[in-house]
């Protein structure tokens, strides 16, 4: 079902109660676009994924959210679904929040626009939200103005520090004086100003506080797009105080219409309930600095929040790649987990939609659609819930009660684009695996993937990730090689050369030489030079090949055929 | 008239005909959004000025291009006008020029919005543009390509440098040779290979090369989102150079269809007619970066390349609030002119438009539509120079033929938010009046605006340009008071205090300590501290007021009322 801010208060107390009785849930989020795939080096650690995919998550937005809501029904033992499309877009733009400047990708755009995606419908009727930082900003702007009307109205003092008034603009106040004195003689309620400047408007509040003081209030109104004065003349206390009551309360109002979508991930949250995305670790970590709360600068500490928000994340993504699956599966892209999990070994469980309407098929066939997308997670997880069961031959009724079959799964985020199976793990220590025989490499600029190559040559193949034009992390196709390959290559004046567990101890004690990512992302459009250039196509393949001809292709095609589902 | 991809090829010609028979082009541009508003400073030289709205050209994209073409019809002593509203937008991509990343302004997307701009149509069917320098770049790699080909079918060589091939993917590529052995055997034209990873692929490439030289090609291609390898056999030499030209020549021709608007640009340029805009400067410089050449580094690079682009070009902020307007023309925003110049003394000229459906009326009211904004300019344009004729009391007909009445006007490009008449003379030296009563103060970081009021108290009040938390320019109102203002206040631990030309001067002499301004663009949306959040609001306001309920006020009203229109 769609969901936009036209019918979203109506809709939300239903969306709590699905979310309430739901067994998990699945999501997916649709994104302005993204740097991470071109970022990522093949051998970052956990840490510094996080850290690249974080400065994505403040530069990009959520535009679509999809929420797909599974229940086991027992009394017929089919699961029963309801999906919802959330369009979200924060407007309209007020002087409570900052006037977000956001990036877009042309591909990101691009592909959705060719989907379909109505990005009128988006700017127009999206759903806003605010994580707790940015409501805690506009409240207390709120109650800030609040006490400031509350003060004038007690009206204990007049200014004490006052402008002085430019020559020029003397005669322009004085005419507004008279034009108050005069108000006052008439039996009128409100008398507009004329129009006049920000700074004048500000030399007019201040005079007519000490000129009409219990007399006269001033407020700043908008007419036809501009901003006018208009007089009123001063109420008893009592009724200056309802009016500022109301006046605060509408201000409060528009603030809980600014949370929005938030509501629903904060009934999630208190739910409690699993939620399972495919390759979610950006939907997740968007999900939580966009909608709960900014996501923290240091990795621990994001990790112990993000657990204590969400006791139970599963990534499908992880799960099929997982040993137990990925013999059964050989793609991991969604719609191929779909295919492989839709057929034997697997069976995939009878799921209805709930209400008619309110939930999609899988012929629907709208990829790439929040909604959907989540949907289809929640499909494949099932059929991979059920394939465990039954290989514990447990009864239907008993396996969507098991959670523990999904234990070895549980809160590992797949990390995409690394070179060794690494994963978040958002409950407890991230594996390590051996890195030993990947070696930190620096070396002239003039070096080409050629020249390291070249270099590695006795000890077999390598594969190399471009840090920037000086430095690469290289990785050796025969690991057993990394001890000889070490104390051989040692000793030169041209490149340096150390292990990777060095490197990062480097890294981790401070300021280190710049290894800046070579691919900063392209806003300027300045053309490099040629030789940049070609060195740019080797690094967005982080290839092990020395061909420039054919990497061009091998680029183009890693990105599209791994691209972040 | 809107202009699409759907009709740009086919309206092109007509376009050019139109430019070419015109008196002048009126023009404007809509934006996906500006920062430049917030990052000028009031003290800021035109260089300082062109630096960062060329940053701002960089970043955000020209979403809307409007094109009103005037022509003077001496048959009836009225002017034709035809109007042409582009949409723009890249699209689709390809291999040939890099994914962008692009800038979107919240307010600017709300604002469009409500206008009832569509987004849909610019992203489905925006035209696409390429800078000189965008073009080269992409014309360089369908020559590279077409290169290679040759090479590949000349086929002189085979691959001296080859990957080894990994153990776990030898079964794959043997199984590949098996299929491309046993299609050699059959009368089938193209055989499709499984589809594979895109590594996988290269080396399926090369081993090909190897055993099946002069016997088969490989090509990749797109199936179902998918890459796979097609197989063909070999063809003749004579054969694979078609095969191969016409490959090159539909390479070009979606070169020419990327290159798309930037030909209507080219023309402009050709026909050397004037242009006229409204606030130019950020129209003027996104023109000639996204559309002819990226803007240069160096300020006065930019005078000369943007003078031997445009010989004549006229602003009417720039002309409207010259000495010889500004009593007449109070506010010198667009929708205000064109209210001013309607009525006496002014008279407009009788526009009519060319043909039906092509032009606008001013009823429209299709504000910040380009085209309409652009029509609208040129009105305003129009009875401004037919006043500057009725002083001479010279007749309709001399005076649009007589652009020396235009000569005071022409090549200046108003810079807007300065505190004093500061313009960019595209055709000369700069005007550079005196600020001689400005100073640069540096000062501990928790001074606040009251701090430095109170500094210079005893010399009048002082407007305050920020810089970052710890500098910022102080201009005195009472000029004459300089020289006592720097003579006393000379002597400090606490602040610093030097001549605004002097700071100039070290600025210009390299390494300054870090002038950043204060005021970056919010894509990281972390809170800040609540004091520098106060602090914030004093310099969007850039505001000479010390008090911090009215600023917040200004801020936003200054914003508004003084938007770049």
């Amino acid at each position: 079902m769609e969901v936009t801010s036209s019918n979203f208060k109506e809709l939300l107390p239903e969306i709590e109660d699905v979310i309430n009785k739901s067994t998990f849930l699945a999501i997916d989020c649709e994104f302005s676009g993204l740097n991470v795939v071109s970022e990522i080096n093949a051998f970052d650690t956990p840490k510094q994924y996080y850290e690249k995919v974080r400065k994505n998550c403040k530069e990009f937005l959520v535009i679509q959210y999809g929420i797909s809501a599974f229940r086991f029904d027992p009394s017929d033992g089919k699961f029963k679904q309801r999906s919802y499309n959330f369009y979200i877009f924060r407007r309209p733009i007020n002087k409570n929040i900052p006037d977000q400047r956001f990036l877009c990708q042309t591909s990101s755009i691009n592909f959705l626009t060719s989907q379909g995606f109505d990005f009128n419908k988006l700017f127009k009727s999206g759903i806003s939200y605010l994580n707790m930082s940015e409501e805690t900003d506009y409240r207390e702007k709120i109650e800030d103005r609040q006490k400031l009307r509350n003060n004038q109205h007690n009206n204990q003092q007049s200014p004490s520090e006052v402008d002085p008034i430019p020559q020029d603009v003397q005669p322009v106040v004085d005419d507004v004086l008279q034009q108050l004195s005069d108000f006052l003689d008439t039996d009128n309620v409100e008398l507009e100003l004329p129009k006049c400047n920000a700074f004048v408007r500000r030399l007019i509040y201040q005079t007519t506080a000490q000129k009409f003081k219990n007399k006269i209030t001033l407020q700043t109104k908008n007419r036809n797009k501009d901003r006018i004065l208009v007089a009123s003349k001063f109420k008893s206390k009592k009724e200056q105080q309802e009016i500022d009551q109301r006046l605060f309360e509408e201000e409060m109002s528009v603030l809980d219409d600014f949370i929005g979508f938030t509501k629903v991930l904060r009934i999630v949250v208190d739910s409690g309930k699993m939620i399972v995305g495919h390759n979610m670790c950006l939907d997740f970590l968007h999900t939580i600095d966009k909608f709960l709360t900014p996501l923290a600068k240091e990795y621990d500490e994001f990790k112990e929040c993000a657990h204590a928000l969400f006791k139970n994340v599963l990534d499908t993504k992880f799960m099929s790649s997982s040993d137990e699956f990925k013999d059964l599966i050989q793609s991991t892209v969604l719609k191929d987990v779909l295919e492989a999990v839709s057929k034997d070994p697997f069976q995939l469980p009878t799921v209805e939609i709930e209400d008619a309407g309110q939930g999609y098929r899988v012929e629907d066939l709208k990829e790439h659609e929040a909604g959907y997308d989540a949907y289809i997670t929640g499909l494949c997880f099932l059929s991979m819930w059920n394939y465990l069961g039954t290989l514990k031959e447990l009864s239907t009724a008993d396996i969507f009660k098991d959670f523990s079959l999904l234990e070895p799964y549980l809160n590992k985020l797949y990390l995409m684009m690394l070179r060794d199976s690494q994963y978040i793990n958002l409950a407890g220590q991230d594996p390590n695996p051996s890195r030993d025989h990947v070696f930190y490499l620096t070396f002239p600029r003039d070096w080409r993937l050629n020249n390291i190559i070249e270099l590695f040559s006795p000890f077999g193949g390598v594969y190399v990730a471009w840090i920037n034009e000086t430095s690469a992390y290289v990785g050796l196709f025969k690991r057993e090689q990394a001890a000889v390959a070490l104390s051989t290559l040692s000793q030169s004046d041209t490149y340096s050369i150390m292990t990777y567990s060095r490197r990062q101890a480097q890294l981790e004690d401070g300021p280190s030489p710049a290894p800046v990512n070579r691919r900063k992302r392209t806003l300027d459009n300045t053309p490099r030079g040629t030789a940049s250039k070609k060195r740019q196509t080797v690094l967005e393949a982080e290839s092990e090949t020395p061909k420039k001809c054919a990497r061009k292709e091998l680029t183009k095609t890693f990105v599209e055929s791994d691209a972040w589902d």
